[in-house]
């Protein structure tokens, strides 16, 4: 029998122990969650599937084949101490993406059609007609073009919105105008709506700041643009966002990630007038779907095949 | 040159007059809201655009040839008094349809995702994960498959809701399972969100009622359905949807029309839990857009082609 996975997702932890009991039937998994596994040797095991692990964890287990990521990013462990030189594979997986871009999705229409202005005046009891311009008077800026977002940028236009892409290396996408480093103050001078799907790395950390949300348009039919997040709390600096919205440098704003998570109640980003705070909820990796792509991808790779979704060390993602 | 086209719209009076100072330039129009018109006579008039018209017009316009409407729905007019014998011609636009299709597309989304619970933890300033059923995991019934149904079918769909349609004869669409009036009850028993785009006739005058609402699935990913309707306010009994939400028949609902508009401020449709008010707004005819479709549609008459988007009398729409 082949040895098992090694398990450390800081998830919930009762589903993790729940769902694991039906995955991996032909290797079995340790939890690392599970007490019983707290003394026990793991040097013998040859892949891990991981979520904010434990920071002895690569020194316990420093015989790794193959690392499996328990989300869409891998910058929960790519700074711990022992991280050993193997392939890295990443969460790709069709719910992750669908439920990500019914997120965004759903955040650029409640911003393009009044959401917060409607809410307020349903509150009053008060019938106040509001023309809210309509999507294709709106350009939607998507930055990160991955599968997430390729994935968004279909939808949305598909719903109308005009929309531009952007990414650090060109990427060519079918009906869509897309820009790279080079072409960021232009990509940003046309945004009204701003999706940040990158992932972290060290160019991306503090990336949503001041200086960027004084590059986007301003004046479009919003009047004033939008800063709308998914990728990572580190990627914005939230004191900047706060002065944006009060300064209006932004009309509003859409947050499902933050520098410290849970996001702190005494955070003045939490009743800033047309924001919206999701508990990064967007798109959440199901057990299930992740335990899945884990053994189709050591199937692969114990057959020869290439892996997927490896990570470029290079670039960080 | 040809006689000026008959203008009565009870939009907004402003607009609708500054628009028209540049729109059918090759007759010109004749505004029943401009005092002058009061004593004119308008019986050399061929051609009316219409909503919420006066109760006389019919008697003071008694030549009319074509009459336009200024909506999707012709129902503002169908019982006036001496409404003549000459085709109806509904207003059928682009931007209304993705307008409207915006509308239903963001209200699904706001339900499958949770958005009351999310907009009430944020108040609280509470992060409290919650996890939502995903859009597959929801069957949308459409009720009423004409343009715009079909449209905002075909969006759901793309954003991963199972979708099906009923109207009262057969239609096919791609992909889609379809119900006419004798699967109206296999249509109901398998929806989690019903979106209402019906037109108000004698047969839906009242038509979303207790006794409907109770034949929809329990039990689904929301647990508990949802309405939604951006027909007709008057197909809709706004008590019993009171009742069918405090009773926990529905679980939440989204309206854009009511029985009587504006919503009355002690309607207690208002801070119903879970239920979204938008002020007949989720689709408004653009005058601009109105205009245009009202020349070509003339152009087509005036060179002998049939008129488009005629209203069968018989059906009322």
């Amino acid at each position: 029998m082949p040895a098992p996975i090694l398990v450390d997702l800081k998830f919930n932890p009762d589903t993790v122990e729940r769902i694991l009991k039906t995955a991996f039937l032909d290797r079995g998994s340790v939890n690392v969650a599970d007490p019983e596994t707290r003394s026990r040797d793991l040097s013998g095991l040859d892949y891990a599937l991981l979520w904010k692990p434990d920071a002895d964890l690569f020194s316990r287990a420093p015989n790794l084949k193959v690392i499996f990521s328990g989300g869409a990013g891998v910058d929960s462990f790519m700074n711990l101490p022992g991280l050993p030189d193997v392939p890295i594979v990443r969460f790709v997986d069709h719910s992750l993406t669908t439920r990500m871009s019914e997120w965004v999705v759903m955040q650029c229409l409640m911003h393009q059609r009044g959401q917060s202005e409607h809410d307020r005046l349903q509150r009053r009891r008060e019938w106040g007609r509001d023309v809210a311009p309509e999507a294709s008077e709106l350009t939607v800026g998507v930055m990160g073009l991955g599968v997430l977002g390729q994935d968004a940028v279909k939808k949305l236009k598909i719903m109308g919105f005009n929309v531009i892409g952007w990414s650090r290396t060109a990427k060519q996408i079918d009906g869509i105008e897309t820009f790279d480093a080079g072409g960021l103050d232009a990509f940003l001078s046309k945004t009204d709506i701003l999706v940040g799907l990158l992932p972290l790395t060290p160019e991306t950390t503090k990336f949503y700041n001041t200086a960027l949300f004084s590059r986007l348009r301003q004046g479009g039919a919003l009047q004033k643009p939008v800063f709308i997040n998914a990728g990572r709390g580190r990627s914005q600096v939230e004191a900047d966002i706060v002065s944006a919205i009060e300064t209006g440098m932004l009309g509003g704003a859409s947050l499902d990630v933050f520098e410290v998570e849970p996001l702190p109640s005494d955070s003045p980003l939490w009743d800033l007038p047309n924001v919206f705070i999701t508990p990064h909820d967007a798109a959440s990796s199901e057990e299930n779907a992740l335990f899945r792509h884990v053994e189709r991808q050591i199937a692969r790779f114990e057959r020869g095949e290439p892996l997927q979704y490896v990570v470029d060390r290079g670039r960080g993602y």
